[in-house]
Protein backbone atom coordinates (compact mmCIF):
# COMPACT_ATOMS: atom_id res chain seq x y z
CA UNK A 1 0.00 0.00 0.00
CA UNK A 2 1.49 3.59 -0.95
CA UNK A 3 1.82 6.03 1.62
CA UNK A 4 -0.77 9.24 1.31
CA UNK A 5 2.99 11.15 0.25
CA UNK A 6 3.24 8.38 -2.32
CA UNK A 7 -0.14 9.12 -3.42
CA UNK A 8 0.51 12.77 -3.91
CA UNK A 9 3.99 12.34 -5.61
CA UNK A 10 2.41 10.10 -8.24
CA UNK A 11 -0.60 11.85 -8.32
CA UNK A 12 1.26 14.87 -9.61
CA UNK A 13 3.14 12.85 -12.42
CA UNK A 14 0.18 11.89 -13.96
CA UNK A 15 -1.65 14.08 -16.01
CA UNK A 16 -4.08 11.85 -17.07
CA UNK A 17 -5.30 11.54 -13.42
CA UNK A 18 -8.41 13.80 -14.01
CA UNK A 19 -9.37 11.53 -16.87
CA UNK A 20 -9.70 8.48 -14.50
CA UNK A 21 -13.05 7.34 -13.10
CA UNK A 22 -12.82 5.95 -9.28
CA UNK A 23 -12.34 2.10 -9.90
CA UNK A 24 -9.55 3.20 -12.18
CA UNK A 25 -8.03 5.62 -9.58
CA UNK A 26 -8.45 2.99 -7.35
CA UNK A 27 -6.78 -0.04 -9.37
CA UNK A 28 -3.72 2.72 -10.26
CA UNK A 29 -2.81 2.92 -6.87
CA UNK A 30 -3.17 -0.22 -5.93
CA UNK A 31 -1.25 -1.76 -8.72
CA UNK A 32 2.05 0.81 -7.88
CA UNK A 33 4.58 0.00 -5.35
CA UNK A 34 7.53 1.11 -4.29
CA UNK A 35 10.91 -0.07 -4.91
CA UNK A 36 14.19 0.70 -3.99
CA UNK A 37 17.44 -0.45 -6.22
CA UNK A 38 20.99 -0.21 -4.79
CA UNK A 39 23.17 1.81 -7.28
CA UNK A 40 24.85 -0.35 -9.93
CA UNK A 41 21.77 -2.70 -9.90
CA UNK A 42 20.15 -3.69 -13.26
CA UNK A 43 16.74 -3.07 -13.48
CA UNK A 44 16.01 -4.06 -17.27
CA UNK A 45 17.28 -5.00 -20.28
CA UNK A 46 15.66 -7.00 -23.69
CA UNK A 47 15.89 -10.49 -21.86
CA UNK A 48 14.10 -9.07 -18.74
CA UNK A 49 10.18 -8.62 -18.25
CA UNK A 50 8.49 -5.54 -19.13
CA UNK A 51 8.73 -3.77 -15.38
CA UNK A 52 6.08 -0.67 -16.28
CA UNK A 53 6.36 2.62 -15.90
CA UNK A 54 9.24 3.70 -13.55
CA UNK A 55 8.47 7.58 -11.17
CA UNK A 56 11.62 8.37 -9.53
CA UNK A 57 11.56 9.41 -5.99
CA UNK A 58 15.50 10.00 -5.35
CA UNK A 59 18.23 8.58 -7.44
CA UNK A 60 19.83 8.07 -11.08
CA UNK A 61 18.63 5.86 -14.05
CA UNK A 62 20.94 5.37 -17.09
CA UNK A 63 19.36 4.13 -19.86
CA UNK A 64 21.72 3.06 -22.60
CA UNK A 65 22.27 0.71 -25.46
CA UNK A 66 24.68 -1.94 -26.24
CA UNK A 67 26.41 -3.79 -29.25
CA UNK A 68 26.73 -7.32 -29.87
CA UNK A 69 30.19 -7.44 -28.16
CA UNK A 70 29.32 -5.33 -25.01
CA UNK A 71 29.98 -1.42 -26.21
CA UNK A 72 27.60 0.64 -24.70
CA UNK A 73 26.31 3.80 -25.56
CA UNK A 74 24.40 5.98 -22.46
CA UNK A 75 21.52 7.74 -24.17
CA UNK A 76 20.23 9.09 -20.90
CA UNK A 77 19.83 9.81 -17.86
CA UNK A 78 16.42 10.38 -15.41
CA UNK A 79 16.91 11.97 -12.26
CA UNK A 80 14.29 12.42 -9.16
CA UNK A 81 10.99 13.79 -10.95
CA UNK A 82 11.55 12.21 -13.90
CA UNK A 83 9.52 8.98 -15.39
CA UNK A 84 11.02 6.29 -17.14
CA UNK A 85 9.04 5.09 -19.79
CA UNK A 86 10.88 2.29 -21.96
CA UNK A 87 11.18 0.13 -18.80
CA UNK A 88 7.45 -0.35 -20.33
CA UNK A 89 8.68 -0.66 -24.21
CA UNK A 90 6.86 -3.76 -24.69
CA UNK A 91 3.83 -1.89 -24.32
CA UNK A 92 4.52 0.64 -26.71
CA UNK A 93 3.81 -0.21 -30.34
CA UNK A 94 6.13 1.07 -32.81
CA UNK A 95 8.81 1.33 -29.95
CA UNK A 96 10.98 -1.95 -31.41
CA UNK A 97 14.48 -1.24 -29.83
CA UNK A 98 16.18 -2.57 -26.74
CA UNK A 99 17.13 -0.43 -24.05
CA UNK A 100 19.06 -1.22 -20.54
CA UNK A 101 18.34 0.38 -17.56
CA UNK A 102 21.07 0.40 -14.01
CA UNK A 103 20.41 2.60 -11.13
CA UNK A 104 23.55 4.58 -11.14
CA UNK A 105 23.06 5.76 -7.86
CA UNK A 106 20.90 4.15 -4.70
CA UNK A 107 17.40 5.27 -6.14
CA UNK A 108 13.77 5.26 -4.86
CA UNK A 109 10.92 4.08 -7.62
CA UNK A 110 7.25 4.19 -7.75
CA UNK A 111 6.82 1.83 -10.27
CA UNK A 112 3.29 1.34 -11.70
CA UNK A 113 3.34 -2.37 -13.16
CA UNK A 114 3.40 -3.39 -16.63
CA UNK A 115 0.05 -5.44 -16.24
CA UNK A 116 -1.69 -2.89 -14.85
CA UNK A 117 -0.62 0.12 -17.48
CA UNK A 118 -1.65 -2.36 -20.24
CA UNK A 119 -5.02 -2.83 -19.12
CA UNK A 120 -5.46 1.19 -17.42
CA UNK A 121 -4.26 2.08 -21.68
CA UNK A 122 -6.74 -0.36 -23.20
CA UNK A 123 -9.40 1.42 -21.03
CA UNK A 124 -8.67 4.79 -20.73
CA UNK A 125 -6.54 6.92 -24.48
CA UNK A 126 -5.45 9.26 -22.06
CA UNK A 127 -3.16 6.81 -20.51
CA UNK A 128 -1.58 5.42 -23.39
CA UNK A 129 -1.33 9.03 -24.60
CA UNK A 130 0.69 9.87 -21.61
CA UNK A 131 2.80 7.11 -22.65
CA UNK A 132 3.47 7.88 -25.79
CA UNK A 133 4.10 11.72 -25.14
CA UNK A 134 6.96 11.01 -22.50
CA UNK A 135 8.74 8.78 -24.93
CA UNK A 136 8.58 11.17 -27.09
CA UNK A 137 10.28 13.12 -24.56
CA UNK A 138 12.80 10.69 -24.43
CA UNK A 139 13.43 10.88 -28.40
CA UNK A 140 14.37 14.48 -27.76
CA UNK A 141 16.82 13.25 -25.14
CA UNK A 142 18.36 10.43 -27.64
CA UNK A 143 18.27 12.93 -30.40
CA UNK A 144 19.96 15.56 -28.00
CA UNK A 145 23.05 12.75 -27.36
CA UNK A 146 23.22 11.76 -30.87
CA UNK A 147 23.81 15.45 -32.04
CA UNK A 148 26.65 15.27 -29.61
CA UNK A 149 27.87 12.58 -30.76
CA UNK A 150 27.97 12.91 -34.05
CA UNK A 151 28.97 16.91 -34.60
CA UNK A 152 30.27 16.90 -30.95
CA UNK A 153 31.39 20.63 -30.69
CA UNK A 154 29.36 23.04 -28.41
CA UNK A 155 29.97 20.39 -25.10
CA UNK A 156 33.95 21.81 -26.41
CA UNK A 157 32.95 25.09 -26.94
CA UNK A 158 31.38 25.60 -23.36
CA UNK A 159 33.93 23.69 -21.26
CA UNK A 160 36.44 25.55 -23.06
CA UNK A 161 34.32 28.87 -22.28
CA UNK A 162 34.10 28.06 -18.61
CA UNK A 163 37.49 26.88 -18.24
CA UNK A 164 38.92 30.18 -19.60
CA UNK A 165 36.31 32.15 -17.27
CA UNK A 166 38.06 30.15 -14.32
CA UNK A 167 41.29 31.16 -15.28
CA UNK A 168 40.53 34.61 -16.42
CA UNK A 169 38.95 35.27 -12.47
CA UNK A 170 41.26 33.02 -10.99
CA UNK A 171 38.15 31.30 -9.18
CA UNK A 172 36.22 27.89 -10.49
CA UNK A 173 32.52 29.62 -9.55
CA UNK A 174 31.71 31.69 -12.39
CA UNK A 175 28.93 34.21 -11.88
CA UNK A 176 26.98 34.43 -15.12
CA UNK A 177 23.74 34.06 -16.27
CA UNK A 178 23.12 31.00 -18.45
CA UNK A 179 22.17 34.22 -21.07
CA UNK A 180 25.20 35.48 -20.54
CA UNK A 181 26.69 32.39 -21.67
CA UNK A 182 24.57 31.73 -24.26
CA UNK A 183 25.39 35.08 -25.68
CA UNK A 184 29.17 34.89 -25.59
CA UNK A 185 28.74 31.60 -27.32
CA UNK A 186 26.47 32.86 -30.16
CA UNK A 187 24.23 30.36 -28.86
CA UNK A 188 20.68 29.91 -26.93
CA UNK A 189 20.01 30.06 -23.59
CA UNK A 190 18.09 26.07 -23.94
CA UNK A 191 21.07 25.58 -25.30
CA UNK A 192 23.21 26.08 -22.68
CA UNK A 193 21.03 25.33 -19.88
CA UNK A 194 20.36 21.92 -21.18
CA UNK A 195 24.37 21.37 -21.88
CA UNK A 196 24.91 22.39 -18.06
CA UNK A 197 22.59 20.16 -17.06
CA UNK A 198 24.23 17.59 -18.83
CA UNK A 199 28.10 18.39 -17.06
CA UNK A 200 25.92 18.39 -13.86
CA UNK A 201 24.42 15.20 -14.25
CA UNK A 202 28.35 14.10 -15.55
CA UNK A 203 29.45 15.23 -11.93
CA UNK A 204 31.50 17.85 -13.49
CA UNK A 205 29.66 21.54 -12.69
CA UNK A 206 27.10 22.42 -9.87
CA UNK A 207 24.98 24.71 -10.75
CA UNK A 208 22.81 27.07 -9.57
CA UNK A 209 20.82 30.53 -10.19
CA UNK A 210 22.86 33.01 -11.86
CA UNK A 211 26.18 30.78 -10.72
CA UNK A 212 28.45 28.01 -12.21
CA UNK A 213 30.81 25.94 -10.36
CA UNK A 214 33.55 23.85 -11.87
CA UNK A 215 34.02 20.56 -9.32
CA UNK A 216 37.06 19.17 -11.22
CA UNK A 217 38.64 21.22 -14.24
CA UNK A 218 40.76 18.41 -15.23
CA UNK A 219 38.19 15.98 -15.34
CA UNK A 220 35.69 18.76 -17.61
CA UNK A 221 38.74 19.53 -19.98
CA UNK A 222 39.14 15.97 -20.44
CA UNK A 223 35.49 14.80 -20.64
CA UNK A 224 34.89 17.23 -23.67
CA UNK A 225 38.52 16.39 -25.59
CA UNK B 1 -11.07 19.45 -53.00
CA UNK B 2 -9.46 15.83 -52.64
CA UNK B 3 -11.04 13.55 -55.38
CA UNK B 4 -12.27 10.35 -53.76
CA UNK B 5 -9.66 8.26 -54.21
CA UNK B 6 -7.31 10.43 -52.33
CA UNK B 7 -9.83 10.44 -49.45
CA UNK B 8 -10.12 6.84 -49.70
CA UNK B 9 -6.40 6.59 -49.15
CA UNK B 10 -6.57 8.74 -46.60
CA UNK B 11 -9.08 6.96 -44.67
CA UNK B 12 -6.62 4.24 -44.77
CA UNK B 13 -4.10 5.46 -42.87
CA UNK B 14 -6.06 7.17 -39.89
CA UNK B 15 -6.97 5.07 -37.35
CA UNK B 16 -8.92 7.53 -35.46
CA UNK B 17 -10.95 8.25 -38.44
CA UNK B 18 -14.01 6.39 -36.66
CA UNK B 19 -13.29 8.34 -33.27
CA UNK B 20 -13.64 11.67 -35.80
CA UNK B 21 -17.62 13.30 -35.28
CA UNK B 22 -19.24 14.11 -39.11
CA UNK B 23 -18.18 17.53 -38.77
CA UNK B 24 -14.42 16.99 -37.80
CA UNK B 25 -14.55 14.30 -40.82
CA UNK B 26 -15.31 17.48 -42.91
CA UNK B 27 -12.76 19.71 -41.50
CA UNK B 28 -10.25 17.07 -41.73
CA UNK B 29 -10.94 16.36 -45.34
CA UNK B 30 -11.35 20.34 -46.24
CA UNK B 31 -7.80 20.99 -44.62
CA UNK B 32 -6.08 18.21 -46.36
CA UNK B 33 -4.58 19.35 -49.97
CA UNK B 34 -2.76 17.11 -52.65
CA UNK B 35 1.22 18.67 -53.33
CA UNK B 36 4.02 17.75 -55.41
CA UNK B 37 7.68 18.21 -54.70
CA UNK B 38 10.25 17.60 -57.44
CA UNK B 39 13.31 15.73 -56.79
CA UNK B 40 15.72 17.74 -54.79
CA UNK B 41 13.63 20.23 -53.67
CA UNK B 42 12.97 21.16 -49.54
CA UNK B 43 10.03 20.86 -47.69
CA UNK B 44 10.93 21.34 -43.80
CA UNK B 45 13.96 22.92 -41.53
CA UNK B 46 13.38 24.66 -38.33
CA UNK B 47 13.62 28.14 -40.20
CA UNK B 48 10.42 26.72 -42.35
CA UNK B 49 6.82 27.15 -40.87
CA UNK B 50 5.74 23.86 -39.61
CA UNK B 51 4.07 22.05 -42.77
CA UNK B 52 1.44 19.50 -41.07
CA UNK B 53 1.54 15.55 -41.53
CA UNK B 54 2.22 13.94 -44.86
CA UNK B 55 0.92 10.83 -46.15
CA UNK B 56 3.42 9.62 -49.11
CA UNK B 57 1.36 8.90 -52.18
CA UNK B 58 4.45 8.31 -54.25
CA UNK B 59 8.44 8.90 -54.00
CA UNK B 60 10.94 9.18 -51.46
CA UNK B 61 11.12 11.85 -48.35
CA UNK B 62 14.56 11.87 -46.72
CA UNK B 63 14.72 13.12 -42.75
CA UNK B 64 18.20 14.42 -41.78
CA UNK B 65 19.61 16.30 -39.13
CA UNK B 66 22.40 18.80 -39.70
CA UNK B 67 25.42 20.06 -37.97
CA UNK B 68 26.27 24.06 -37.06
CA UNK B 69 28.80 23.29 -39.91
CA UNK B 70 26.54 21.95 -42.75
CA UNK B 71 27.36 18.46 -41.59
CA UNK B 72 24.40 15.94 -42.71
CA UNK B 73 23.22 12.65 -41.32
CA UNK B 74 20.54 11.07 -42.45
CA UNK B 75 18.02 9.58 -39.80
CA UNK B 76 15.84 7.72 -42.17
CA UNK B 77 14.06 7.54 -45.13
CA UNK B 78 10.32 7.51 -45.72
CA UNK B 79 8.53 5.99 -48.98
CA UNK B 80 5.21 5.40 -50.41
CA UNK B 81 2.44 4.38 -48.12
CA UNK B 82 4.41 6.13 -44.83
CA UNK B 83 3.29 8.97 -42.96
CA UNK B 84 6.20 12.03 -42.01
CA UNK B 85 5.03 12.98 -38.66
CA UNK B 86 8.53 15.39 -37.61
CA UNK B 87 6.94 17.82 -40.34
CA UNK B 88 4.40 18.99 -37.60
CA UNK B 89 7.07 19.01 -34.92
CA UNK B 90 6.07 22.33 -33.76
CA UNK B 91 2.73 20.30 -32.35
CA UNK B 92 4.64 18.21 -30.51
CA UNK B 93 4.95 18.58 -26.99
CA UNK B 94 8.41 17.34 -25.95
CA UNK B 95 9.88 16.90 -29.56
CA UNK B 96 12.58 19.83 -29.29
CA UNK B 97 15.08 19.00 -31.77
CA UNK B 98 15.00 20.03 -35.68
CA UNK B 99 14.96 18.27 -38.44
CA UNK B 100 15.31 18.72 -42.16
CA UNK B 101 13.35 16.95 -45.24
CA UNK B 102 13.97 17.05 -48.39
CA UNK B 103 12.40 15.14 -51.92
CA UNK B 104 14.59 12.10 -52.25
CA UNK B 105 12.65 11.64 -55.99
CA UNK B 106 9.47 13.46 -57.04
CA UNK B 107 7.12 12.54 -54.47
CA UNK B 108 2.86 13.20 -54.67
CA UNK B 109 1.71 14.00 -51.13
CA UNK B 110 -1.50 14.19 -48.88
CA UNK B 111 -0.75 17.27 -46.46
CA UNK B 112 -3.29 17.62 -43.54
CA UNK B 113 -2.13 21.29 -42.84
CA UNK B 114 -0.56 22.49 -39.22
CA UNK B 115 -3.42 24.82 -37.94
CA UNK B 116 -5.82 21.75 -38.73
CA UNK B 117 -4.11 19.23 -36.90
CA UNK B 118 -3.35 21.45 -33.86
CA UNK B 119 -7.62 21.94 -33.80
CA UNK B 120 -8.01 18.51 -34.36
CA UNK B 121 -5.73 17.65 -31.79
CA UNK B 122 -6.90 19.87 -29.31
CA UNK B 123 -10.62 18.47 -30.05
CA UNK B 124 -10.14 14.92 -30.60
CA UNK B 125 -7.59 13.20 -28.38
CA UNK B 126 -7.24 10.04 -31.00
CA UNK B 127 -5.82 12.35 -33.39
CA UNK B 128 -3.78 13.49 -30.92
CA UNK B 129 -2.35 10.12 -29.77
CA UNK B 130 -1.80 9.36 -33.79
CA UNK B 131 0.81 11.65 -33.89
CA UNK B 132 2.46 10.31 -30.80
CA UNK B 133 2.30 6.63 -31.70
CA UNK B 134 3.60 7.68 -34.97
CA UNK B 135 6.20 9.52 -33.82
CA UNK B 136 7.49 6.36 -31.40
CA UNK B 137 7.99 4.73 -34.31
CA UNK B 138 10.31 7.16 -36.08
CA UNK B 139 12.09 7.25 -32.49
CA UNK B 140 12.77 3.33 -33.61
CA UNK B 141 13.83 4.62 -36.77
CA UNK B 142 16.57 6.97 -35.81
CA UNK B 143 17.44 4.53 -33.06
CA UNK B 144 17.92 1.75 -35.90
CA UNK B 145 20.47 4.45 -37.59
CA UNK B 146 22.06 5.32 -33.96
CA UNK B 147 23.02 1.31 -33.69
CA UNK B 148 24.18 1.58 -37.35
CA UNK B 149 26.54 4.45 -36.76
CA UNK B 150 27.83 3.53 -33.76
CA UNK B 151 28.38 -0.28 -33.33
CA UNK B 152 28.21 -0.58 -37.54
CA UNK B 153 28.79 -4.05 -38.53
CA UNK B 154 25.62 -5.92 -39.00
CA UNK B 155 25.18 -4.04 -42.41
CA UNK B 156 29.19 -4.76 -43.19
CA UNK B 157 28.50 -8.67 -42.24
CA UNK B 158 25.06 -8.58 -44.39
CA UNK B 159 27.02 -7.15 -47.74
CA UNK B 160 29.80 -9.61 -46.91
CA UNK B 161 27.65 -12.67 -46.89
CA UNK B 162 25.87 -11.57 -49.96
CA UNK B 163 28.85 -10.83 -52.04
CA UNK B 164 30.33 -13.76 -51.39
CA UNK B 165 27.11 -15.52 -52.37
CA UNK B 166 26.97 -14.12 -55.42
CA UNK B 167 30.73 -14.72 -56.23
CA UNK B 168 29.94 -18.20 -55.12
CA UNK B 169 27.34 -18.71 -57.26
CA UNK B 170 28.20 -16.52 -60.63
CA UNK B 171 25.45 -15.04 -60.05
CA UNK B 172 23.63 -11.70 -58.35
CA UNK B 173 20.33 -13.01 -57.64
CA UNK B 174 20.80 -14.90 -54.55
CA UNK B 175 17.47 -17.40 -53.99
CA UNK B 176 17.54 -17.42 -50.35
CA UNK B 177 14.87 -16.64 -47.72
CA UNK B 178 14.95 -13.75 -45.42
CA UNK B 179 15.21 -16.47 -42.57
CA UNK B 180 17.81 -18.48 -44.28
CA UNK B 181 20.28 -15.80 -44.55
CA UNK B 182 19.19 -14.67 -40.94
CA UNK B 183 20.43 -18.39 -39.93
CA UNK B 184 23.74 -18.16 -41.54
CA UNK B 185 24.29 -14.67 -39.81
CA UNK B 186 23.34 -16.05 -36.40
CA UNK B 187 20.95 -12.97 -36.55
CA UNK B 188 16.97 -12.64 -36.45
CA UNK B 189 15.11 -12.43 -39.56
CA UNK B 190 13.68 -9.14 -38.59
CA UNK B 191 17.02 -7.27 -38.16
CA UNK B 192 17.49 -9.18 -42.05
CA UNK B 193 14.00 -8.12 -43.03
CA UNK B 194 14.97 -4.18 -42.30
CA UNK B 195 18.44 -3.95 -43.44
CA UNK B 196 18.08 -5.55 -46.89
CA UNK B 197 15.30 -2.49 -46.71
CA UNK B 198 17.73 -0.42 -46.28
CA UNK B 199 19.84 -1.69 -49.06
CA UNK B 200 16.80 -1.19 -51.47
CA UNK B 201 15.90 2.33 -50.43
CA UNK B 202 19.57 2.99 -51.15
CA UNK B 203 19.72 1.42 -54.54
CA UNK B 204 21.80 -1.16 -53.76
CA UNK B 205 19.77 -4.60 -54.24
CA UNK B 206 15.83 -5.48 -54.97
CA UNK B 207 14.05 -7.23 -52.82
CA UNK B 208 11.28 -10.20 -53.17
CA UNK B 209 9.82 -13.33 -52.12
CA UNK B 210 12.47 -15.68 -51.63
CA UNK B 211 14.86 -13.49 -54.07
CA UNK B 212 17.59 -10.64 -53.58
CA UNK B 213 19.36 -8.93 -56.67
CA UNK B 214 22.58 -7.03 -55.96
CA UNK B 215 21.79 -3.94 -58.19
CA UNK B 216 25.33 -2.65 -57.74
CA UNK B 217 28.45 -5.13 -56.49
CA UNK B 218 31.07 -2.46 -56.46
CA UNK B 219 28.85 0.12 -54.26
CA UNK B 220 27.34 -2.31 -52.03
CA UNK B 221 30.92 -3.00 -51.01
CA UNK B 222 31.81 0.64 -51.18
CA UNK B 223 28.78 1.28 -48.84
CA UNK B 224 29.70 -1.04 -46.74
CA UNK B 225 33.36 -0.20 -46.40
Amino acid sequence: MLSSDDVTRLIERLPFWAHLSEPQKDYLQKNTNTAHFSAGSFLHNSETDCIGILFLKTGMLRIYITSDVGKEVTLYRLEAGDVCVLSASCLLQGIDFDISITAETDCDILQLQSAALARLSAENVYVELFTYKTTAERFSDVMWTMKQILFSSFDQRLADFLLEECTRNHTCEIRMTQEQIARNLGSAREVVSRMLRYFAKEGLVTVSRGEITILDAKKLRDFCK
